[in-house]
């Protein structure tokens, strides 16, 4: 059996989730999240974010996330910015534009925009010289950690959001892999700078450790008012929202949620340094658990015979972007394995 | 601590899919319903449905059923007829509009529309003198049990199915509680005869004894291609999507997804029949697990004391519609109480 | 050649606009309204409906102002209720649908609905078991004169507008024909009182002596922000404005708006009386230019040998209802004609 | 009072349509483009296309002619190519997302796309790792002219053509200003090309001479089915749509459509070097009968002060491509006058 390197979602969820799940079995709770746990659930993630005052809402998956706030939070003529590699402008299939809103990617260095870019769209708004016939770029999007692992610093993610205000502009943030953007070594952004920064950002379950969820995370009043009915219309409402609760509880009691990611992290190095002695070189230096090399088609194939990988990119016929990602339930053995194997199978 | 009748979606899942989802919890699997786990789910359903070219997919809830299949079938400008009460005209929050298609509530008996009525729309779109100013009804939508717990008869379902097919429409089929209508001894309709009588329709989950998940069974061909496609953007896609599989695997063994809901009718009209005879008006002859009775807002306040329930509808100032839901896991005990207290409580 | 009945939009335009058009055939404007025409025609409208804060925009169609308006005036969940023969309900081909927003029609009465169906529809928002899980509705729109050509009294109006205050709800006046409502001898209703008692309505130019032309005039203070924005992605900008402008100037100049409507009523109670005296039954009683009659299918094609007419609706099998429509540009002669040729074709 | 060369669409009509209307302005038509005018119409375009089974259906403006084909076109999921400069993209207020496709515009040069950016857009639909989860590119739309006056050579247009057929993408051409095109010394692009090459294209009325229309051209015969409905449906029906039909017919009768344009592209042309030989910059070449010009601030106020005329784009601070625009109504002294001042207002 091959051992898997294909995403961090490839396995049901960290034992303490199905220990309380198997614990919690014969509870009975009032549906679509009006139940006690998702409020002290809500209440463990507003105290992690030092926000009081957040509105915390547990949805399914990362998709309908981003979905459901943009569409709450934009009017039907603004649009969101995001790096041209950002997950809603590339793999939601056209889910955000599907409830009316134009998504405008920008080039991106290491999958992130820059404060510079972000100053650039509100000169944009001040200066169009047709207004209202334009679509208004009104939100930032960027995910930490990004669509390719890498991390927005402090001073970044203060630059940006500087910038977002500045220009009137909501900055928004997707963090569908959280903790590993959480437990790496080398991040300096904390939840509660997060709630400090932006309007509104989601603590990813779903590749973090849970079965399923998300949970967004809305600082900006404006964007509080009829949740529930929007997150209904956007067929975004479990019925059995309590689990979603239940889950969140477990990983936000003491520290679980980064404690489980560290690990992957770290076994993440040790998998990027191998590639690096072996003479492999990187599509780009991520610090977090998603770490891509560049293959060529040979080698990929013999790396396939005993790893479940994924292609991520063509770089040109027969050369290819290739993520090997670790997640909370890789084994270290499985990383001992692999990277006694690199050097062989690089060839 | 209160009894629930509240509905059939307040406890976890049956202990079978605990304790398989316990024995796979190191398993892997690729993401998005890619799986041998979701194969096999889908094999077992096309055989019970004794539909081998259907396809079957798997969702995480009714409205996001609704919403995907109807946005599949309909061009922007055709809608779909129900019964005014149906869960796509009173209970989505308007998620079908949110698609961009018209949802037409026809007057309803029980909770049913007619094969006359079916003949009626046919015979508008046919006579309509203005075609192509007006929506044109493409399809019709049914509950099977009805939002109000009836049933469609084999004679009933026959009469509509021919009615669509003479008129060029479709027939969809939500059952959100299929289970609970499969175990009524009052049932004579068969998965297979909904395989072959309708273009799609879907088998609940969630209501009936799992954590999450419904199974969509389409078997009209135009509105299989690009389902991947259009379940992603519809933000209907569970990464997870193996967790479906499982669910439903476990489930369609044995018949346990009817067993567990035979149990359920059988306390429901235990239920029904001590409401009878203390003497308290149904609200309409259900056959199902969800029971509806006439009870003034003191008798509801009284109830609540020690039962979870539920208002339904408003008959009057002061005269509701009241729901007690049975479902797999209600304990006969506590129907025993229940059906102890009904004289009292009825005061 | 045939003498046309058929609506009240199948000739050009009243002599003094194309006269109007002639003269300023050489002038230069900005385009999309932004124009001093488009300015002084909304002036002309705001002193004509004492409306000084009115905003008032022009838009090409009836279907384009109904879809505008609402779209702006609605979150996406929140929904709109008009009589079940309603413009928006009937004769969109799914318009408003497709903007997200659901119509819900209510059983009507000569095509006008009541302020306690308004009432109504307050209790049910209020008395909801399940807020978040329905539709809202949050709009009252109507037609004056209706769809069947009936005129809601000032009473009526008043009674409505006061449901709608006293329930949060939005009114909202669909006013394609509006001139043939002011116009009537059995009208109370003036655009004054339409201003001081809707939340927006629309003045009809297109089957008001126009070309093209509707003109928006909006109350409501929360509707106004971003209007030009909208209206351009509704795709419902002209680039030439301005001829909407000189259009409505025009018209509202020495009260020609209603002027010309008048004769078209008066002729369409003429042929209203030679109906019902040569025995034959009205549709419903209709005090403007549009009259309905019960016509065999026999009684329709021997009127269709001499005049154009058009069938509404399918009374039964054999049985229609018939429109006879007046018009700006209906002449005397052509009436008198028909007069004398009724009680022959009835036969 | 200035001189504008702000746009094209500045005044009213060609006299020879309004000597149309004129004549006209007593007939009697049925509605909504069911009419012998525009029949007759859409028969002379098809002549001039060459393409006899072409649908030909008016429309009245260029956003709705995109928003209307593009959404009849693609699936939901779908999406379309273009130029980053293209109408789409930049000037429609996001109306093409607002049916729900993603518009993804491409690096051009002068305004243009090229074929091997369609071989391009091809090859990563055959190689995309992840089908399903993407944006499926499904369409190229480009303009011609370009939204800055380039125009594409026969041999890029069937380089275009051919890597879309070989690709399976379509191909849609928007000509709000296609007469300029048709009549620059520098095309060698017919409407019979055109016809032969793309799947669908429109060809601009409101700015080629008519008060207000366009004409889309179907060429591909799924886009046909159901036109009227979808057209009701996005609110792009014209109630007297034979005004359209009139106005096609008329400029379509002894070339009078390409004449027109023709003394605008000539007057452009002087234009252009009379801002040459005073030594400004051109923002790019262009061919037809929209000139832009790279000016200061102050060169801007300077030429304001006498002409109406538009910036276009910042270029930096301070500085701006502005655009002079010729047209139809454009006369010949207006433009001596203009070539007379460059010199001494570009100081």
């Amino acid at each position: 059996m091959k051992i898997s390197f294909e995403n961090d979602y490839s396995q049901s969820a960290h034992p303490a989730i199905l220990k309380a799940l198997a614990e919690d079995a014969e509870s009975k709770y009032s549906g679509y999240g009006v139940d006690p746990l998702s409020d002290r659930a809500a209440e463990r993630i507003r105290e992690a974010c030092k926000a009081p005052n957040a509105l915390v809402q547990f949805v399914v998956g990362g998709t309908q996330c981003n979905s459901l706030l943009i569409d709450i939070a934009l009017r039907s003529f603004e649009g969101v910015v995001c790096a041209d590699t950002g997950h809603i402008n590339v793999h939601e299939a056209g889910a955000i534009e599907f409830t009316g809103h134009k998504v405008i990617g920008f080039p991106s260095t290491l999958g992130k925009i820059t404060a510079e870019q972000v100053e650039a769209v509100g000169l944009a708004n001040r200066t169009e010289p047709q207004p209202g016939h334009v679509v208004e770029p009104k939100m930032v999007y960027l995910s930490q950690p990004t669509e390719v692992g890498t991390l927005y610093s402090l001073e970044e993610l203060t630059a940006i959001s500087k910038a977002c205000r500045d220009n009137d502009l909501y900055l928004y943030v997707d963090g569908a892999r959280m903790s590993y953007a959480l437990a790496s070594e080398y991040n300096d952004v904390t939840l509660e700078d997060l709630a400090r920064l932006t309007d509104a950002f989601y603590i990813g379950g779903t590749k973090c450790g849970m079965l399923i969820g998300e949970a967004l995370v809305v600082l900006n009043d404006s964007f509080k008012p009829h949740f529930f009915s929007y997150q209904k219309q956007h067929t975004a409402h479990l019925a059995k929202g309590w689990l979603l609760g239940l889950q969140f509880e477990t990983l936000f009691k003491d520290g679980l949620y980064v404690e489980i990611a560290k690990k992957a992290d770290r076994q993440a190095m040790r998998i990027r340094d191998a590639f690096v002695a072996a003479g492999v070189k990187e599509f780009l230096p991520s610090p977090t658990n998603q770490q891509f090399f560049i293959l060529t088609e040979e080698q990929f194939e013999r790396f396939s015979e005993k790893y479940v990988i994924g292609k991520f990119m063509m770089i040109e016929e027969g050369l290819w972007a290739v993520r090997f990602c670790t997640s909370w339930y890789t084994k270290d053995e499985e990383v001992d394995t692999l990277c006694k194997d690199i050097p062989v199978l690089v060839g």
